[in-house]
């Protein structure tokens, strides 16, 4: 039995030019088998019809802490300090397992909601975020985080180790454990030093912040006469294939070394902007040749795990912050929220387009809307007109897992009910 | 018969601060008679339960161009000259009455499903978005737009004054006609002296786009000498009550200039960003004392009608422009595309809060959604994590006109018709 996905205004992002067809799209087992105008169904075929629908790759998050979403909208309009010392961390540091458990499938609801059908977090208790992951039926790169000086972080390896063993490349690769040094300020050279060991021993990515704030940037060049990516880059870390989140204070030069070592961007511009840390220059980095990916990052920063507002942001910002229309256009924008969010997390080969042999990750978005009319340009549509809330249909590894907006996979009630719980502790946090 | 809205999380936006309360809303004919903890109901009330939303007043957006909405998604990406010459005025030179009345419903409902219940309009044809106003339910202030020299503008004067008395304070002040010219380097200076005289003599407030681009302001610092904004100030415009579109280039000196005459500031975000403008000093224009409005400017340099989204935009890209998260706060946003809205428009005493003496203009907004958990603070949760699509219920002058997300004015079919058919011819132009 396949499932035909029958009429649907194709966005197949596998080209280097914006296309779409209007056809079909058939699936088997978890993977998508053909993409057309028209494929003939046998009889004991299931048919999804879609002629009132974009069908386009499930899009990825490609840099998040999931289980802040149980502390969305606790702290706004604070300066970065204040942010964290007096709202952020005393409630983090509260954080049980099964608060990251619920927090997660909180997580998983709205990502769910949103389109997105791959993300890559970095937080902690990962087994629970792995849990709740599994049951949703998205998939996830998780890191294995690291923080702190090269002591602790040795102490951490053979709990890291583990996590990597118990779930990495879990239910045919939808988990995947990479190693997630937290950043330069927060771990010392050894430690990162230890993480690229790691992250080499084990073949898996590094997830990293980097060049986030001016202060970043400035302490490290005022400490070690060298911007993050370059101590980055002469601590060896670069050895091991990297995607580094925000980006906003990359030099000419960081740019360039960036891609000439294979280095994928995760752009986060909602958080860059809120937190007032900056717009990272991602023209440059793709006209550099630097693969970039989209990030909502944590819901506490933003305060969505909202994917097309990403992309309607990151845009439209990059075209003020350069002068020029034309830069980071809309078809740019949308490689970036698939194709480029695949390629951050290794998936290439996997994800990110609409063709015979990938993997069925891929979204339904109802048109049936007067922001959607008239339809004219289905890319320009997508990243400059849609909301969140027009993705209909969501199908994970060939699975449905949201049809006509309600998540088949996850008990909203029991999400809800969780969330509430371990969300009021922490609003009790003074 | 009273209608008792029962059990929502009001944010009256009455105060300087930020406040919300649980409560009640009392509507009676086209107004609010009461707004409290818990308001006792005669046995024929009609009884609304907002026990899962939030309640605050509709939205205001404060400058659009409604019947562009034909012209979405059809260009995009481009720089403003070959935007305007290539794609948008061969189109608009096409448009017919009938287009506008297609293009005008098919932005209601756009406006309407996004929580908007009163708009200012600058566009042409008017009588057709009049018309398609007043069945709509919501409220405008549609421009008489004046364009071209001084004798052109004379000619077309006994017709600016036919529109301005068929239609200013049609159904109880719903629809408002105020003089529209549309720039300084559209209209000369006689042209722009007619349309203040205009103003003055019918009494309506003044309705312009300012400082828009940076070739504006260079252009008339070159043959005048003086900012855009000291030259209107020169030609005795701010003689009457102006609200001012755009303003993203406005010197230090024209803010001091503008907030002692008075001027009304409507800031949009994404048109200023999507066409590379620049980014306006919002944070300036309100500690100068200025009221900020918000508007989503045409659907065709946005691509939406999304005052959520600009909202949104509004607050984050403050925060980077100025390097303070601590700007354009979600409070001081929420009031733009409220009271803010309401000021700009001369609305202040009738729309723009939730209180007893007010027009029942208001909207209930659905929390049940991942978005929305923990909601731990009302106007971040508005601000920072709704999309348009939140919102559930519109209330325009006592009358429901959208529930459940169901248009009730409209007849959605039609709407979609026409603006397809409209659309199409549009869409072949080469």
């Amino acid at each position: 039995m396949k499932t035909i996905i029958q009429g649907a205004c194709i966005i197949p992002m596998t080209g280097d030019e914006p296309t779409s067809i209007t056809g079909d799209i058939a699936i088997q087992g978890d993977r998508i088998i053909a993409v057309g105008p028209e494929i003939a169904a046998a009889g004991n075929d299931r048919i999804i019809d879609a002629s009132r629908c974009i069908a386009m790759p499930g899009l990825v998050n490609a840099h998040t802490h999931l289980a802040m979403t149980l502390l969305r909208n606790c702290a706004d309009d604070l300066d970065l300090f204040t942010w964290l010392n007096e709202h952020i961390w005393p409630r983090e540091a509260l954080l049980t397992p099964d608060d990251i458990y619920a927090g997660s499938l909180l997580g998983l609801a709205e990502l769910i909601r949103g389109g997105v059908t791959t993300y890559a977090d970095m937080y902690f208790h990962q087994d629970e975020t792995v849990r709740a992951t599994l049951e949703s039926g998205i998939s996830a790169n998780i890191g294995a985080t690291i923080i702190g000086d090269e002591e602790e972080t040795r102490k951490r390896l053979p709990v890291l180790k583990d996590l990597h063993s118990r779930w990495n490349q879990a239910e045919n690769g939808r988990i995947r454990i990479d190693v997630a040094p937290h950043a330069i300020y927060t771990c010392s050279a050894g430690s990162l030093t230890l993480a690229r060991d790691l992250a080499a021993s084990l073949g898996t990515m590094l997830h990293i912040h980097l060049s986030e704030s001016m202060k970043e940037h400035q302490d490290c060049m005022q400490a070690h006469g060298k911007t993050p990516a370059e101590y980055l880059y002469d601590l060896g870390i670069f050895e091991v294939p990297v995607y580094a989140a925000h980006c906003v204070h990359l030099s000419r030069e960081d740019v360039s070394l960036c891609a000439k070592l294979g280095v994928r961007v995760v752009h986060n511009p909602t958080s860059n902007l809120k937190l007032a840390n900056g717009i990272a220059p991602v023209q440059r980095f793709l006209d550099a040749g630097i693969p970039v990916a989209l990030g909502t990052d944590g819901a506490s920063s933003n305060n969505n795990l909202n994917v097309f507002e990403e992309m309607h942001i990151a845009s439209v910002v990059q075209k003020a912050s350069t002068g020029d229309p034309k830069s980071l256009n809309a078809y740019d924008t949308l490689r970036a929220a698939t194709v480029g969010g695949a390629k951050a997390l290794g998936r290439e080969h996997e994800i990110g387009m609409l063709k015979p042999g990938m993997m069925a990750d891929l979204i339904l978005i109802s048109t049936d809307a007067p922001h959607f009319v008239p339809l004219n340009n289905p890319v320009s549509a997508v990243v400059y007109s849609a909301q969140a809330s027009d993705v209909a249909t969501v199908i994970a590894r060939g699975k449905m897992i949201m049809r006509n907006r309600e998540i088949l996979t996850l008990d909203m009630e029991e999400v809800y009910a969780r969330a509430g719980s371990s969300a009021e502790k922490l609003r009790l946090v003074r």
